[in-house]
């Protein structure tokens, strides 16, 4: 069966995340319904991250099989058409793939962007857009603690209590902190991602950034292999998950 | 009485505008609420600019009077606290000035800015902030083409029909447009601004970005000072007021 390929981007803030379930509504569960609109099958959708509840993306990658072939630009096109009146999804790019390609399986990094404001007034235009901070945060401190973070290493305190990941190891390839005028933007890369990972890390990252812990504090909470030497979880608003790479 | 000055961030989106007016809610007229909330008084408030339903401003520039001196960063974190839980609008500085500035009168110059969503997808993490065009735009043919809008002109064609002011002349001290990623900028910059002009000079330069008309059909249009010569207005959603030179 021909396979294609999907770069998605939505805005988390309607969804219980990217998972389809029983409790409310799901990016996967609104594009299959899009697809079912535009094809008349009911496909099996693989996404490559799972995001969770108002966790936002510019690049999310899904793929799925048709009984037919079609124009790849065909299929965007009528996808478009089913999901622009809610506008919470639309598809990038379609893309005829491989049949052993698999969104999940197959990828070789994801990269996830973080955005916090750090002012006082609190975010208008980017209201469910980012992480509003007011205490002024220092970005060179919280870049430089990253240093800890990245490696091999067990994520445990990092990772939420429900991860159903069999290992808690994970490799971080890079994660860095840097300031654009008032927002603090954190990347960070890895083959893949314990569940809240890239929000923990935040949560903790901000506590370095207002002075609160230092790198060594981290390089405890990291050691521990505690869910609770970790600081507060950032909350989904400010977390994207920008592209992955195959 | 004292007076001042606040420099003010919104998402126009659920406003009528900002002028005050019997028929929705505006920002001035939110504002004047939290105003009275904080300090008792009911004031007069005077802005730089008045934007139309759904226009956004990132530097809107607006002055009040109280008759007692209060601390300015207090009038600026009482205003929020009163803003925040609807969190269309911020402030994002107050100050005290001298009695003879005025939001409105003593502006030297007003910043906009044009956002224009080219690409086929519709925007989502964008939505309601962006104008969205299909079609291909050349934005150099379009920065080509503000040459002919710059400068001292009667605008005519470029302002509404129930505009309001005095004279029809303005003098345009900058236009350019530039691409950045798939999107299309348009900065404009004059002392003052005729009622809807940006958003009817945008609408005729996409004319020129799809390649529809040439430098001097956009010559012959501002020549013609007939407003039924001028392109479709462009919407208010992706016009942000940016900052206000005094």
């Amino acid at each position: 069966m021909p396979r294609y390929r999907l770069t998605i981007e939505y805005d988390g803030t309607p969804f219980v995340g990217w998972q389809q379930q029983t409790n409310g509504e799901t990016v996967q569960g609104s594009l299959r319904v899009a697809i079912k609109s535009a094809t008349g099958e009911d496909v099996v959708l693989q996404g490559a991250g799972r995001t969770d509840t108002g966790v936002h993306a510019k690049g999310q990658i899904a793929h799925f099989d048709l009984s037919r072939e079609w124009v790849p630009t065909r299929i965007r096109e009528a996808l478009n058409y089913y999901l622009r009146p809610n506008g919470s999804i639309a598809v990038l790019t379609c893309d005829a793939v491989a049949d052993d390609f698999d969104a999940r399986y197959s990828a070789t990094a994801r990269h996830y962007t973080y955005r916090i404001l750090n002012s006082r007034p609190h975010p208008v235009l980017e209201k469910n857009r980012v992480w509003h901070v007011i205490r002024p945060l220092d970005a060179d401190d919280m870049n430089e603690a990253c240093r800890v973070l990245i490696g091999h290493h067990d994520f445990t305190t990092f990772r939420a209590k429900h991860c159903q990941a069999n290992s808690s190891m994970r490799t971080l390839d890079s994660l860095r902190v840097f300031r654009a005028s008032n927002e603090v933007l954190i990347e960070a890369s890895a083959r893949s991602f314990l569940h809240n990972q890239v929000r923990s890390m935040v949560g903790s990252l901000k506590l370095v950034g207002e002075g609160k812990w230092s790198c060594q504090d981290l390089a405890d909470a990291l050691a521990a292999c505690d869910r609770t030497a970790c600081g507060s979880v950032a909350p989904a608003a400010g977390l994207y998950l920008m592209h992955v790479d195959y």
